[in-house]
């Protein structure tokens, strides 16, 4: 097109696809280029906006690194991740929910009832619960990749003080496809303020909190795998967390429990428990592989 | 709102604003959101998919440095940054086209009739025209700000062995508007493809050309800033630049003529000219500040 105007530029840009580009990436281009024109055509862009766009994306890359994500982070307080999470969420099974910047792909093998609180101050939670198929048929030998922040709000990667596997765990069900563990109480944390995302937060009057929440990767033989989060019913940034991941069958109760009522065998803290605590029962369903 | 759904999440997202918002922020994120979460919801964007854009904002953020800006040639072959030029394009005056990346601010002032061309090789063209105001009068007065490739399709800031303002000038006409200038030929090109960009292009099926172009910044008192560039009507990629720059109005005919018909006096190669050359006449249109 040799005179390109605003009306002809969407069209000019899909006639410039070559004949054998992969139909898949020629339908996002496709959306991408429609959607992005718009966005400038209705918002009447100037140069000077088009600029201010280009330098966030300027200062996520100068300050994005293989452990800190700035770009990721873009995509979750605009809610794109959590969409996508949606989008590709099984409908039968439990909800997933944003899986974060803070997984580490070789966490350490558990017992069942193993206990991850250690010599943390906090309090105590047991987390158990069962995994099954959306017939409600236990799942034999699904893994659950857990993690979650020490009580200082931060995630072992974080923080130079905790061992590189504090906070996460793997367990393995029995053919029951129940499972059970203690740990600390996860507290709510902000998303990093220190880059362009933070002054975005800032500049639109949106906190950087996350309610707390514990995380979960379960993956099972002949299932999806699931990534999603737990929260607790009474975090007060339950109602906007800023990245979007709250889902309301992944909201539990963290109900009160006496400290005679901790279980005296099956966890590694049997019979050792003194003071009150807290259980959270977060049953777990899988959607068949498709 | 608890349960963020995919129905729900452009409102939620909405909903976070503070009250005290600049309003033209909020219009700006209202759009991008929307248009963000549609696109994600249409494709229904996979999370393989998700990563992979990410990648490329990644990839761009490493190449990136204040002298190569991956970014704003992400936005210019997706036809944003032309799209932008055209919405802040005045409508009464020269249409304006992509600044590009190879601007420099402090070109050497010269008289005009000029010649660029020094001792490069190239077909000599003579450049002249008027800068007028949209009721045809002459502006005295305006500042033209040239710059173009060598013959070896190379930017002087690309080229270490041009001179720092090789192919870089600036003129200022005098109350009958007029301006003339000789130099090379400029070239086609292309747009570097030595990042994700260049990759993008090539799983789409484009080409990474440019049309060959003379680049100009027009500025005069009273008048809007115009920053466009001149094509010649022959070149193979007139109909086809990888970021969108070509308009009608900026189309001109690179007209052959015997080395006898240059010009005897006005430029500094009057008298000095023994080979054919070209002539390429180009008036330009200033509208006046809004």
């Amino acid at each position: 097109m040799r005179n390109v105007t605003q009306d002809n530029l969407t069209d000019t840009f899909l006639g410039y696809f070559g004949d054998d580009t992969n139909p898949r990436l020629r339908e996002i281009m496709e959306s991408l280029a429609r959607h992005l024109h718009d966005f400038a055509r209705e918002t009447k862009l100037t140069h000077a906006e088009w600029n201010q766009g280009l330098d966030i994306l300027r200062e996520a890359g100068r300050i994005t690194t293989p452990q800190r994500d700035e770009f990721v982070l873009l995509s979750d307080v605009l809610g794109l991740s959590s969409l996508v999470d949606m989008i590709n969420s099984s409908e039968a099974g439990t909800n997933s929910s944003v899986l974060g910047p803070f997984h580490i792909s070789n966490a350490p093998a558990f017992p069942m009832g193993t206990d991850l609180r250690g010599d943390y101050e906090g309090e105590l939670i047991l987390v158990q619960g069962k995994v099954c198929d959306t017939d409600g048929n236990p799942i034999g030998g699904a893994t659950l990749d857990i993690w979650q922040t020490a009580p200082n709000g931060l995630y072992s990667s974080q923080d130079p003080e905790q061992d590189e596997y504090s906070f996460h765990a793997l367990f393995t069900t029995e053919a029951n496809g129940l499972y059970r563990f203690t740990t600390v109480r996860p507290v709510s944390y902000t998303v990093p303020t220190d880059g362009p995302v933070g002054k975005l937060l800032n500049a639109t009057g949106r906190h950087p909190w996350r309610p707390s929440h514990l995380h979960y990767i379960v993956k099972a033989e002949g299932f999806q795998p699931l990534v999603t989060e737990v929260f607790p019913d009474d975090d007060p940034y339950l109602d906007q967390d800023t990245v979007f991941g709250v889902r309301d069958d992944l909201v539990m109760t963290y109900k009160p429990q006496k400290a005679a009522d901790f279980p005296s065998e099956g966890l590694a803290l049997s019979g050792k428990v003194d003071a009150d605590f807290s259980r959270v029962d977060f049953d777990i369903i899988l959607s068949s592989e498709k």
